[in-house]
């Protein structure tokens, strides 16, 4: 691509660093930008700024916050004495979105993967141990991908917290609801039929 | 979506008022920004306020320039007899990465488009007919899009231009390099019969 203006290729280029966006699509945006008035892009940029230099860590569960603890752990209607443990704060806009739970979260920040470095060390583990104990927690939910590193990070987790009263559970897995038999991969496939629930009827 | 975080929540709605960015997308994007260090997020949101604030309209050809005259328009070397007229920047850098082209541009920003109610006035063609009397240029290339829009803007340049003794120009229509006929569609495959050009052997 050749550009005539250095201040176009740089922007261009600050597009093009983030993640999915190719020069071609970074061209586009930017002469969008050019299109709309110069307020446009302040007003896109402030909220950037903004947000990335005011969001904080929550200090209980570790979820993008906008003060020093998160609007979850400060609702008073949720249980604080389930907890959910998942490994980023998308997976808690996504069980949100669900509408089906209500009680409080804990953001891990991954899982182990010795493959990329990933020890024990590096996920808010202590974190939870501590708030599983002072709390009194009587579940721990695992929300975590159904993934080898997944399966570990549950594991090693269980072995964390065998000391403390909470019980441990995951999420289900089994067969999409929707889906067709014969499209499910073996494993989930498998898995369902020794995991198979007894058949309760709604009416019952 | 179920924001727990009004920063987040905003800086979301910013990427995704782009065009081209759905909100899953710009959630990623958003959680991107906030992996990386505070830093990333200061030199992208600069290369985009410093782009927008700083750019001019090149007060010859109207490219998007750092200075009051495009680097174009700037070039001793480049042929100031030859103007090639042009929709868009885009089509400038389209023709410059072809690394066919040797003269001037001259950018319309837009074509006579009754319907969306763009008429001649909001165009840039007041300056290109004053640069053609002006620098007795000597031809006027037209790279402008082969549509009914296209093709009323070109009629309507050609009348406007009649008094000078430029030669008018457009690029060649037919069918594409590598192309198979069979895929051609009808009106460019009829026009390509009508325009044919003599054969000439390369080694001739």
């Amino acid at each position: 691509m050749n550009f005539s203006s250095k201040l176009i290729e740089e922007a261009v280029n600050a597009f093009a660093s983030l993640p999915g966006i190719g020069r071609k699509s970074a061209l586009r945006l930017v002469l969008h930008l050019m299109q709309q008035d110069q307020d446009f892009t302040e007003t896109f940029t402030e909220a950037l700024r903004n947000m990335r230099k005011h969001i904080k860590d929550c200090k209980v569960c570790h979820n993008l916050s906008d003060n020093e603890v998160c609007n979850i752990c400060l609702d008073p209607r949720r249980d604080e004495k389930v907890i959910c443990v998942v490994e980023n704060i998308r997976d808690i806009m996504a069980i949100e979105d669900t509408g089906q739970y209500r009680g409080r979260y804990h953001v891990l920040g991954g899982v182990i993967n010795p493959i990329e470095g990933i020890g024990p060390g590096d996920l808010h583990i202590d974190t939870l141990i501590r708030r599983v104990s002072q709390n009194d927690v009587k579940e721990i939910i695992m929300a975590i991908s159904p993934t080898i590193e997944g399966d570990t990070t549950i594991f090693y987790l269980s072995k964390q917290l065998k000391e403390t009263s909470a019980k441990i559970s995951t999420i289900a897995r089994g067969v999409s609801f929707g889906g067709e038999l014969e499209y499910a991969d073996e494993l989930t496939l498998g898995r369902s039929i020794v995991a198979r629930t007894p058949y309760r009827n709604a009416s019952e």
